[in-house]
């Protein structure tokens, strides 16, 4: 007796399961088609309550949206992702607020003091603003996808620039840009290899 | 004229919505039903897709399914998680791997000379590592609360103790550990507040 096929033992249908993962893709090229802030708003309605580490919520998104502001970007950006960047409707730079313990007395009210444990440990905080922005950048992707839209996540660019750039008051660590649009019909490259179950899940 | 509900925005179906964000939440505590192998690998069929930088896949998963194994992670995690992770159905130990440049030429073939440049930039690596495999567990998630279980994610345990005692190679960084399993009727905490879009977003 073989085992039911993956997609039947999950609760998520299977159009959900294609929208978010399976047929879903990182684009490359993007329609002209705007991408409008209630699209945004939705996605962030839909992906705000993914859980965070004390309910920290580090994850600032800056959305560059004008010709002007998306010319400051480019020239931090590797030269194998600039002309896509230029070219997609928009351009979200995701950076961790590394001074999210001061929002703790409202995130994790019965839990207030730990803002104070944190204000000498900004080491500590840093790292902890890295792993739970990138765990909401994971959810926030899920978004997009959720959205209709594709996304194209890129890590081939200058981050110490694009923080100068941007967050000058040196409060921010910038993790990852997006593209996000409608795929244009060249979008997609070949799917690449993903790692066997056996590759990635060890049991003891 | 008022915009229609952000629900009503996005291309992922109400139900879904609601299984993977907004009625999911952090399961304290969980029924006796166990979390079979086959779910399991039904949730990496499914978010084995989601994207990382240059296909890496970074993220490894140890699944402590024995009470000998349990017992070996019981003394790393704080106090406030011990009695909780000893009582859940299952245990996952979310870790990344910072020789991941390893699988490049099979993962990555067209950029296969990229694991040359990454051999002899251990700091380069273990940030990568950290900041994919982070992705990799959010997508992870998502894909617990996609197999209808719930996941209660931790980040207060010692991670250098666990990896001296499940990864003694040095080859890992553990980032989180995850309960998973059906929640039982006391699961739930009062939901946190979560920030507000223009706290979160800014639009240049």
């Amino acid at each position: 007796m073989t085992a039911p096929p993956a997609q039947d033992l999950l609760a998520l249908d299977p159009a959900a399961q294609d929208l978010l993962f399976r047929r879903a893709r990182t684009a490359n090229t993007f329609t002209d088609e705007p991408v409008d802030d209630d699209q945004l708003r939705a996605i962030h309605d839909l992906v705000r309550y993914g859980p965070t580490a004390m309910n920290a919520q580090p994850l600032r998104v800056l959305l560059l949206r004008s010709a002007q502001a998306r010319a400051r970007l480019l020239p931090y950006v590797s030269s194998g992702n600039r002309v896509k960047t230029a070219a997609a409707p928009l351009v979200a730079v995701l950076a961790a607020d590394i001074d999210w313990h001061e929002r703790l007395p409202e995130l994790f009210p019965h839990r207030a003091q730990a803002r104070d444990g944190f204000a000498g440990d900004p080491d500590g905080r840093e790292e902890q603003a890295r792993l739970n922005a990138a765990l909401q950048i994971g959810y926030f992707l899920v978004g997009v996808r959720a959205a209709g839209l594709a996304a194209g996540p890129m890590a081939g660019f200058d981050p110490a620039g694009v923080e100068r750039e941007f967050w000058p008051d040196g409060r921010h660590r910038v993790l990852l840009l997006m593209n996000i649009g409608r795929p244009a019909a060249d979008a997609w490259r070949e799917r690449l290899p993903r790692l066997s179950y056996p590759e990635v899940v060890r049991t003891l």
